[in-house]
């Protein structure tokens, strides 16, 4: 009786941290279309209300933090609830390091709104972004539904946003010499475009760690690099 | 009798995580500084060490996670022992960011041979690896010797690095708009530099961490934000 009293106390406790972490996804989902949005449209609003947006993600992962740990404390979770809980506080720190760069994004904008415009450039990193996007919402729906099959693709999809951003590269690299005074504004656009390949690296993470979670080992790492892939384009 | 034992059982199997994370930050201090000389340099051979390296700094990190929570669940640590192993925890997980951007730097050097050689973007990059690497030592002092002065020290300098790095990003501009057939070097230069000021804000969060262990509360976030340093060099 007591056991099972302190089991589902624990699951209390544990659901809603889940809460509170959908709740920090959900807005970094929404940082990452915004910010992409507010660049497309060289909106300074959307922007800023992005930039001012993010205290909120960064207090949910504090709260997570404090919860988690107060979580482990209080229950003592046996070690399969204990990875969870582990799990949970990896898995907002990811979502953390997302929010961080929409933000960054967002301030860029207000920076390109006065700078010479490249066509060409924010097309190819509207579509990182919504792909971004996308895969970061599969890989909090293979969490909560601990679905490693479906946090398999994930990682795999995140080789397109690896040749999204190789392709932005060399265009971006193209603008730069055609014309010396593109040079500022590409090099806004290429930190915005590795800052989207960095968060599919994170959202990547994210599938991973649901992986983990479910079967218990970190899934092969089979797919090409993204420092490779890179490099390649970096080198041609 | 049994309390002490517990104890001191626990405070064994934290001296051991924590040399983990020593040995880890000794690593790290190592893959910067050989990272930079190989660039320096233009050494293949260091380089390529400095790559295959990041492999064992990546181990040590799973080491730590996994004996943290091995610990955790068959110690049941009090609230303030286990407030310290979650900081090991993500000081383990900040050593291994700068680990991954050492590895990154000693990439571009391979590729940085057979390129264009600009003067004078080395050296300011020599000198941020220098600060970033003494940051680091101190910090990983102050986490060792409950310091939260010294970690407060380390915060503070953190402005430098970003200082160079501003400086260091007006230089490349002016190098681009000279001469297109410096962009490409220059891109990675930029991308070197940016690394490194990452890596000074991954630094800096150890610092933070060590403040908070040892005071309970988070710094005042009295330091100019990087991000908006950054920004006043690009909108210039």
């Amino acid at each position: 009786m007591i056991e099972q009293h302190i089991a589902s106390a624990f699951d209390r406790d544990l659901e809603s941290i889940q809460a509170m972490l959908m709740k920090m996804g959900g807005l970094v989902e929404t940082a990452i279309l915004d910010g992409a949005k507010s660049l497309g449209d060289r909106d300074v609003e959307l922007a800023e209300q992005v930039r001012a947006g993010d205290a909120a993600i960064d207090a949910l992962e504090e709260q997570v933090n404090e919860e988690a740990t107060r979580v482990i404390a209080l229950r003592a979770p046996t070690a399969s609830d204990l990875r969870t809980v582990m799990t949970v506080i990896k898995i907002s720190a990811n979502l953390e390091r997302c929010g961080d760069y929409a933000k960054n994004l967002a301030k860029r904008t207000t920076v390109l709104v006065d700078a010479t415009p490249v066509e060409g450039g924010d097309v190819s990193i509207q579509r990182m972004a919504r792909e971004v996007q996308l895969m970061l919402k599969d890989a909090l729906d293979a969490y909560i539904q601990r679905d490693a099959e479906l946090a398999q693709q994930v990682i795999l999809r995140d080789e397109d946003v690896d040749k999204l951003y190789n392709a932005v590269f060399r265009q971006l690299l193209t603008y730069m010499m055609e014309d010396p005074s593109n040079i500022t504004t590409c090099m806004h656009l290429h930190f915005i475009a590795k800052n989207m390949e960095r968060m599919g690296d994170h959202v990547t993470s994210i599938a991973e760690q649901v992986v983990y979670l479910v079967t218990g080992h970190m899934p092969d790492d089979n797919r090409p690099k993204q420092e490779t892939t890179n490099f390649t384009a970096e080198e041609a």
